[in-house]
């Protein structure tokens, strides 16, 4: 297959991008077969901010939307908010949230980025988390990318039911979760 | 009824302290009918530490015991250590770790001293937290006293089952959890 030229790259890597903003440089030099500094270039001349700076221009945007609680108590980037439906948010692991004798992810931050974005989804002013349900599929390790999917299931008497999946940089599940949160005055 | 001597009342009250190290000096005070300051006279002539000072004690002497994770990695002071089979640990709660909103500690900070207790109490060299079911029953303000208690329950093909509950200062309990650690290798 012929190598696309510079101006076809430059085009499908717009349109790459404005689909699934997450690519890193390392993948699109992969899929285009060129070098990393090649695609460096390519984001300068279309103005396209490095990965790192794309997710956290997205959290941004997103954390004016939360009602339940600040925006900046929730830990990782908020990258998708649809408040009373989804939420998305994205964990950069690193070796300080470790057991240091496993260098395994200590559990509870990984429940922290599935409460806190459970709770962000929610469409109340106040909530309490009264009921969680968790399993830790497969030991999270340091620089690692923790993908966080909440979903609203079911919203009755006050009580908010939420799942939360997690996925890992390979797209393996390591975590899900169900919560019940109680609407309180 | 007649007030107590003071060599009667200090005889008395280093005995409830060898039972029991968490009196406050107000509960002391208020027990024996007299000040405060009188308990920390008291205190003082017979070598006994304030309370923040016996707890930090008891909790040195029981970290070095912890098989699964370094002491430090506790979320609270470990007041109890029986490996295999029971621990106790106390967190002191602060502004710092509630959502703003509320007022209200965060369900993870909760979480985790359960979870960290319950790591410490497991006889294996390591583990991976599985599985929890948690249920919170009251919210946590700031400045209050958690004191979690974890048993091992049961131990079947490298399956750690631990139950952890947690009381505030008022003995209330405002948490509880079940946990399935898994030995790895």
């Amino acid at each position: 297959m012929k190598k696309k030229s510079k101006k076809e790259r430059q085009k499908e890597l717009l349109e790459m991008l404005e689909k699934d903003c997450f690519y890193t440089d390392e993948e699109l030099a992969s899929y285009f077969e060129v070098s990393i500094q090649t695609i460096r270039l390519d984001r300068l001349q279309l103005g396209i901010p490095e990965l790192r700076e794309r997710v956290k221009n997205l959290a941004e945007s997103n954390l004016d939307k939360v009602k339940t609680i600040k925006g900046k108590e929730i830990l990782g980037e908020l990258i998708t908010l649809e408040v009373g439906s989804l939420g998305i948010s994205i964990l950069e692991t690193t070796e300080d949230m470790t057991y240091s004798k496993t260098n395994i992810i200590k559990g509870h931050y990984i429940f922290a980025q599935a409460e806190s974005l459970a709770m962000a989804v929610i469409d109340a002013p106040v909530v309490l988390m009264g009921v969680a349900n968790i399993k830790n599929i497969d030991p999270v390790r340091p620089n690692d990318r923790l993908i966080a999917k909440a979903e609203v299931v079911r919203v009755r008497n006050k009580k908010h039911y939420v799942h939360v999946k997690i996925n890992n940089k390979n797209h393996m599940q390591v975590f899900r979760g169900k919560f019940i949160f109680d609407e309180i005055s």
